[in-house]
C-alpha cells in the first residue's frame, strides 16, 4: 500500500481518532504482523507531542500456544506486570489507540472453558481500563489495520488480498493523499446532526421488523441519549472513538427489551466466529437462543457474566450506508456494524443516559443503564428493515423502511 | 529458511541454551521484526512445561522515535510499569532467551547525550535484572535471529542476504536436521575441557602482542576460574549462556591491566558503530583512547559508570575458529567475539573466581573484580596474536603463537 496513504491514515488516527494531546501518555495497541504500520502510529503519537508511547503487541498464535498449554488454574491468573501496566495506563491518563485485524480461525483448537477462564480474568483485570474507556475519562479509538490473515478471509485466494482490504479500510475511513483530517471532521459532524435529529423525537421505544424473523421492541433507558460521531473525555478533548463509524446509537433499557432478533452477519468472538444465530429477549433477559455456528462462543458470551445476557446498546445504520455499499463482509465488527443495525450484548455506554459519565453505578442502574465487564456487538440489519419508533407522549413515527432512515 | 531447520534452532536455545524448566516463567526477547521465529521460541518453551512466557518484543525504530522526540528528563525515568515487569521475572526466578540482530545504523541520529540518558537509566531500572543474569542466579541463553536490517549490513547488494545469514548462524550454532542439540553437547564439552586445561597451568597474567600495536599484559583476578561452554544455575539447572560459543574466558584484575590494545573488528553499541580504536591502560583504567569511527560512542562508553573503564573478561579463541572460517564480518559481537580474542568492558562476571557466585561485592572487589552497570565485548584477536603466560610460581608458558592455541 502506498506509504504515504497509510502516513495520512497514520496521521488520522492520532489527530482525529485519539487527538493525542502534549504531554499525554499514547497506548498503541495492534497485532504484531502490523509491526510497520504500529511504527507510522507510534512516529505521530510522537510527533503530535506525546510524553511516552506504550506499545503493547498482540500475537494470537502465541496466545493460542498459552491457552492450549497452560492449564485452568493459571489461566486463572494474569500477571503482575500485566496488571502494573493497566495501572500505569489509567493513572497517567493515557489514550488509547487500537487497532484490530480479526484472525477468526486463530483460537479454534482451544476449549471453550479455557477461553472463558483466560477472557474473565482478563476482564477482571482490566476493569478500571474499560470503565476508562466506556467511561470515556480519557480519549480512545479503534481502527482496522490490514494483515495477511485478516485479507485472506476477506479475499479468499486472492493475491493482492492485503492491498484491496487497505484500500477498503481507507476508502470507509476517507482517507485521501490530502484532506483526510478535514474529510473525517466533516463526516463525524453529520453523524451528530443525525444524532440531534433522533434525540429531539424523545422516543421511548423502537420496534424493529423485517422478514427472516427479527420482531423486536427495545424499550430505550430512562433520559436516553442518541450519541454519534466525536465524543468528549472528561477533560473535554474532542476524540473520534470508532474509524470508520456511520452509526447512531442509544441504550436500551436493561430489563425492557423483549421478542427476537435474528443475526445477519457472522460475529467474532474469542477469536472464533458465530453464525446464523438468533436469541429471544424477555423482561430484558436472553432466554432462548440457537446458532448454526458457535453455539458454545455464544453460550460463553451470554454467560460472562450476569450484564452478558442482556443489551447494552442499539445502533441504527441506514442499509445504504457506504461501507455497506462496498459490498464486503469484514468479519471485523468494527466495519461490519457500521453496515448493518446492531444491538451489544454486555455494558452499556453511560454516555447514552442524561450526564451519565457523572453518575454512579447505582444511579446508572436505576436508569436501566446494564453493567458488565464485557461488550459485543452484533449486527441484525437488512434491506428489509423496517423501524417504527414510538414518542415519549404515545406517537408511531416511522424511522426506518426498507431497511434505511426515513426521517 | 527452511522450516525444520528453524524448530531445530528453536528447540536448541530451549533445550540447551535456557534448558527451560517445567513450571518456569519464561522471557524470550528479540525483535519484532523476527516475530515469527519468536513464535517458535515461544511454542517450544511451553512445550518444554513453562508456566508462563513473557514475549518482549523490540523496535530499534520506535526507540529511535522515542529518543528523538523526548526531552533528556522524561529519558531519565524508566515507566513503572517497565519495571514492574523486571520484578515480576526476577522474583519468578525466570528463565531468558535473548534474540539479537544488531542493526548499527538505526539510531545513528540520536545525540550521544539522549542515548547515555536513557542507557543509564535502563541499567539502573535493570539492576537486579542483570545482577541475576551476571550471577546466572538462573538460567540465560543469548542467540542471534536473522533480520533484514542485519543481514543487509552482512551482506550488503545481495537479494539472498537474509537466507545467507540464517545459513550463517545455524552453522555456528551446530544445528542440522538431526543431532542439533547432541552436536551442541558435545562441543559445550570440548569447550569444557579446554577451560580445565588452562586452569591447571595456575596462570597469574596474560602478555598479549602482535603486529598492529598490541602490547598489553592482562593480570587475572585472585583465584581466577577460566570458564566456558555451559554453566550451572544457583539451583543447579546446566545451561548455555551464548550460542554459539567457542570462548574460554576469565577475569581480569581490576587494577593490574596495563598497555595497550588495538581493536580486530568494529564493535556496535548503543546502536552505533565503533572501529578502528585503541585503548591504553595503566594499572586497569583507560587512561588514553583514540577511534577512527565512533568516537563519541567510546567516550560514551569509558563515561558511562566507574567501572567502565575497567576491564571486566578476557577471552582466548584460537584464530582459526569454526566461526573466524566462516570468514564473515557479523557485526554482531555474539559471533564476532568466537571469531577472535576479546576483552569486555565492565562488569566481571563472578563465576570468573573460586565460588564467586556465593560471595559479597566486598570480597568480590577484593579479589580484583570489577563492578559495573554495563558489559560491552570487543575484539583485538589477528592471525599474529602471540599470547605468553606466566604461571604463579614464574614460569613463562606460550598459550598463543600465530593467532592459536599451541597448548
Amino acid at each position: 500500500m502506498n506509504l504515504d496513504l497509510l502516513k495520512e491514515y497514520a496521521s488520522l488516527l492520532v489527530r482525529c481518532g485519539a487527538n493525542v494531546q502534549a504531554g499525554q501518555v499514547v497506548v498503541v495497541k495492534g497485532p504484531v504482523e502490523a509491526y510497520e504500520f504500529i511504527r507510522l502510529v507510534v512516529k505521530e503519537a510522537y510527533v503530535a507531542g506525546a510524553k511516552h508511547v506504550v506499545v503493547e503487541y498482540e500475537d494470537l498464535t502465541n496466545l493460542k500456544n498459552s491457552l492450549f498449554y497452560k492449564d485452568i488454574k493459571t489461566l486463572e491468573n494474569i500477571p503482575s506486570y500485566e496488571l502494573a501496566k493497566f495501572d500505569y495506563e489509567v493513572s497517567n491518563n493515557a489514550c488509547f489507540i487500537s487497532l484490530t485485524a480479526p484472525n477468526p480461525d486463530a483460537l479454534r483448537v482451544i476449549e471453550p472453558i479455557k477461553l472463558q477462564t483466560y477472557n474473565r480474568a482478563l476482564s477482571k483485570a482490566k476493569k478500571e481500563v474499560n470503565e476508562y474507556t466506556m467511561k470515556s475519562v480519557g480519549q480512545w479509538t479503534v481502527a482496522g489495520v490490514a494483515t495477511l490473515k485478516w485479507a485472506e478471509k476477506v479475499f479468499p485466494n486472492d493475491s493482492e488480498a492485503v492491498d484491496k482490504l487497505w484500500k477498503a479500510i481507507l476508502e470507509a475511513s476517507r482517507v485521501s493523499v490530502t484532506g483526510s483530517i478535514k474529510n473525517w471532521q466533516a463526516h463525524s459532524e453529520e453523524i451528530e446532526k443525525h444524532a440531534k435529529l433522533l434525540n429531539s423525537l424523545n422516543l421511548k421505544k423502537l420496534h424493529f421488523k423485517n422478514d427472516i424473523g427479527t420482531d423486536l421492541v427495545v424499550e430505550l433507558a430512562d433520559k436516553n441519549i442518541f450519541a454519534g460521531g466525536d465524543e468528549y473525555s472528561k477533560s473535554k478533548v474532542r476524540f473520534s472513538p470508532n474509524i470508520p463509524t456511520e452509526e447512531v446509537f442509544g441504550m436500551p433499557h436493561k430489563l425492557r427489551v423483549n421478542g427476537k432478533v435474528v443475526s445477519t452477519k457472522p460475529l467474532i468472538y474469542q477469536g472464533g466466529l458465530i453464525d446464523d444465530f438468533s436469541l429471544i429477549f424477555k423482561d430484558g433477559k436472553v432466554i432462548e437462543y440457537s446458532a448454526k455456528k458457535g453455539i458454545e462462543l455464544l453460550k460463553n458470551l451470554l454467560e460472562f457474566d450476569e450484564g452478558s445476557s442482556y443489551l447494552g446498546e442499539v445502533a441504527l445504520i441506514s442499509h445504504n450506508s457506504p461501507i455497506s455499499n462496498q459490498n464486503i463482509l469484514f468479519y471485523n465488527t468494527l466495519f461490519d456494524e457500521n453496515a448493518s443495525c446492531h444491538l451489544a450484548l454486555g455494558a452499556a455506554y453511560p454516555m447514552n443516559t442524561l450526564n451519565g459519565n457523572e453518575l454512579s453505578e447505582e444511579e446508572l442502574i436505576s436508569r436501566g443503564c446494564n453493567i458488565s465487564n464485557t461488550h459485543v456487538d452484533f449486527m441484525f440489519g437488512s434491506s428489509d428493515m423496517e423501524v417504527i419508533g414510538t414518542s415519549l407522549d404515545g406517537k408511531d413515527i416511522k424511522i426506518f423502511e426498507n431497511g434505511n432512515f426515513v426521517i
